[in-house]
């Protein structure tokens, strides 16, 4: 069922020499699967197929877009129990966990499907000339967003169908036109290998040109690196750690031309509880945290790693209830021996500072590689003098920082680095009555939650998944919901052009009923 | 009226001990105002006033922002005569260019005033509660636009008022809700100076916080990269050479927290001439391009430095021609000595390349700092062998590119760097006809032209300025146009938010009647 070989365009190919197998976090083996590195070759065969098909792919009409996108879904569900079964080999997560990112990863392509079959999404303006204008006429000039080229997207560790293979930038990539090479995550190669299949499937059955995909195995850092150096790669999409995504940044920034990365990287997502909330409803919060905290065994972006208080009652009552709580759920199986590694580590790295206090730590036996949840304490000076308390523990863990006042907390949330969110638990009138509290928080996240957990990223247009850096590496776009095409877009302006000779979007007769600005104005009518 | 100080927030300030004169070009000697530079104290104070204004400024309605925006362009009007005779005592221009580069400037305020009253550029995103969504209920997400935060504006050398103090990136960044500091550029900081107090007094006139501005002198590279190295600067616009972008871009590239840097920088503007347009057009054609080449001393980014047709009559008429015509013109003052020495070495350059005929050159005496035209010729083998041929000779120069062949013209445009502008000038039949030679000028460039010429800059919401890599440093944003405010903002998301906190954008009862997109409809509709 699995070959282990590389996708370059439509045909498998396995030169090189280098192999690694993926492992099974819940049975701690090996999987079966033999996977062969991509070699160099390969990667440059890809990325120059990549660059052809561009030729083509960029000028397909959304329609022949969706139905692409729509035949990868369908192919993606005809793979069927297989697909389930390597998922959870592959990554310790359970059937049902695999069932629903499957759906949520269709859900994304047939999003982008719909998106660029109704095509308002180019953001097209039309201004018509004004051949009597005085001092100088008006030139008829017409502006949309096209492709920008290959981009090479990396696999997430996470998130082996919804943020890897065809997961959400690979959706975007192609919704706008562009050829994808996608940098196989090692951790789950057999998943991305049944993936691949199924995209090229839908290549060959919807008349795609060969090379707008391909797929390549790697177990290190060098065939991402070469993806990324590459001259002919206009653009990468990444998930993964800080370390990890600035690497490609620096990369990228070093080349002779820079290309954008979009990476979505580290958070520990900081919920503010103000003092009246908990002050009848801690046990509730404490209750809902402690769900929210080993949520997949605490492996989302969005996971609650630090929760800010004032001093007080309320505060006591809910790190109680918390520690109470969080050690009455079982533990559940992390991805990855070394997932789990990194987790022990930072885990332990965290709890031994001065100053921090455990206040619950599941310590019953677990199986191996189960993550096992802890709640430590610190107070919010002790906090704010030592940096390593704001890195991030990608695992079940949180920290709970106490703080003198309110200044202190604001004080706290100023010193913190980027966030893809923030959530503030508060009564309506603490909310009216922290403006400066809120908007410390605002400026350092991507979304703001009231009441509620941060785990949990609806994919819809509202959706804003990226925040000021090291959340992400460029706040100005999302990696989730359909905006996140505007990553692998550019404009592009036509001036004077004749009309039966620019893209249906452009045209007098706005054939495909979309919303256009014409001369100032949003509507969907004709010239 | 000139007192050579910087602008510190609304306070006037002089501490540094470098001073530096601005230069005449048409006198051929300095001017009189003595200029001195921003100290590092100075620096760090505009920017920690503007890290204050931040909250304030980026909290403003459209309504507040736009009063602002009108309020500077008034101020300049203001300035009157003075302005005029500064602006061309530091340029060399002549009065009618300063007159219609203030109009530009005052438009473009105005544009962007306009643009943030109507409101709907926030991009607003609303998909409300579905309480009884199975498996799990939806929860109120609604997501808009916001200023990323103080920004840092280059002044361009060849646009003193309309790339400058407060040009389009300072228009841009005000219109986003984003405070501005401004590194004046060396050659015309009294003209820097004179618009910066004429904000300065919109700040105080309309009740902006102090620090939404400030203004720097400086004459060499140190006080533009410490500002860039700033933590609390979230954002650089640079308009002008490749090698001064290229740094700002590698400085904020190595920064801890990495920023945004939208430079606009070389273009050598391909244009295509394909040989039926030529064949009884040739003389129109020269007679239009010896013009646009010598326009502003060839001192424009869509200068058209690189003129590219087939091999015959019709592209010999057409080079025989411009020859003739372009040294017919007067030459005309350039912007400063280093402008001129640049010119005159780059050109000199070019045309000691191997194969390289010089056709034409203006060779009668000229007055000392005006620039004298030339044309020259290269076969495209020999273009497409020597990268020196590439790059920009910036004035009024050009480069005559002949092909042996409809494909060696496709291979010369593959092999350009990215651009600004491609023009094509072809006959109906030829344009439908050359659709790879059209899809590879496409490529390479952010705006494409039929039948004209790549000067004249249009300021409207289709504008495209901005292209490929080393055209400018992120293709996905324009420098010219409404639609340059995407620069400076972030998208942001409020999740389950109270109706009544949300921005006025944002709210159920859509107060400012702005186009949203609800539940994934485009409409003005409330909820």
């Amino acid at each position: 069922m699995i070959t282990g070989k590389n996708q370059i365009g439509n045909t498998v190919s396995a030169i090189g020499t280098k192999t690694y197998r993926t492992f099974n976090p819940q049975t701690n083996q090996e999987n079966l699967y033999l996977f062969t590195e991509a070699a160099a070759e390969e990667i440059d065969t890809a990325v120059s197929l990549a660059a052809d098909a561009y030729k083509v792919f960029s000028k397909k009409s959304g329609k022949e877009k969706a139905a692409f996108l729509r035949a990868i879904a369908e192919e993606i569900e005809n793979l069927g129990d297989d697909l389930v079964k390597v998922y959870t080999s592959e990554s310790g997560l359970p059937e049902g966990r695999a069932m629903g990112e499957r759906g949520r990863t269709v859900g994304q392509l047939r999003a982008f499907a719909a998106h660029i079959e109704e095509g308002s999404w180019v953001d097209a303006r039309i201004d018509t000339a004004q051949p009597d204008r005085q001092p100088i006429p008006k030139i008829d000039l017409r502006k949309m967003n096209v492709a920008i080229g290959p981009i090479v997207v990396f696999g997430a560790s996470n998130f082996p169908l919804a943020f890897s293979t065809a997961g959400g930038d690979t959706a975007a990539a192609f919704a706008a036109g562009c050829p994808v090479i996608v940098k196989s995550h090692p951790m789950h190669s057999g998943t991305g290998e049944l993936v691949a299949s199924a995209i090229i499937k839908a290549v060959e059955k919807t008349g795609m040109p060969n090379g707008v995909f391909s797929n390549l195995n790697s177990s290190g850092i060098e065939v991402g690196q070469a993806l990324v150096q590459h001259p002919q790669v206009k653009g990468v999409g990444f998930t993964g750690s800080i370390r990890g995504g600035r690497a490609l940044l620096d990369t990228a920034a070093k080349r002779q031309e820079p290309i954008p990365v979009f990476a979505e990287m580290g958070s520990i997502n900081p919920v503010v509880l103000l003092p009246e909330a908990l002050s009848n409803k801690a046990t509730d919060w404490s209750k809902t945290y402690a769900g929210s905290i080993t949520l997949g065994a605490g492996q989302f972006c969005t996971n609650p790693g630090l929760l800010v208080g004032v001093k007080g009652e309320g505060l006591d009552n809910f790190a109680q209830t918390l520690a109470e709580e969080i050690v009455k759920i079982e533990p559940t199986c992390m991805l990855h021996p070394n997932i789990i590694g990194a987790y022990e580590h930072n885990k332990s790295t965290a709890i031994t500072q001065e100053g921090v206090a455990v206040l619950a730590a599941y310590d019953n036996d677990a199986k191996p590689n189960y993550g096992r949840q802890a709640v430590s304490k610190v107070t919010g000076s002790t906090f704010l003098e030592n940096p390593t308390l704001h890195h991030e523990v990608f695992g079940p863990f949180s920290l709970i920082v106490e703080c003198e006042s309110h200044t202190q907390l604001e004080e706290v949330l100023n010193n913190l680095e980027g966030q893809l969110t923030g959530t503030i638990v508060a009564t309506d009138s603490e909310l009216e009555n922290n403006s400066s509290i809120i908007s410390a928080l605002q400026n350092k996240v991507g979304r703001i939650i009231f009441n509620g957990v941060p785990t949990g990223v609806e994919v819809c247009p509202s959706m804003q998944h990226g925040g000021p850096y090291p959340a992400s590496t460029d706040s100005r776009f999302t990696a989730v919901g359909v905006d996140s095409i505007k990553r692998w877009v550019r404009p592009f302006s036509f001036q004077a052009w004749p009309n039966t000779l620019l893209p249906e979007e452009l045209q007098d007769e706005n054939p495909m009923g979309i919303s256009r600005i014409i001369n100032g104005l949003q509507s969907t009518d004709k010239i």
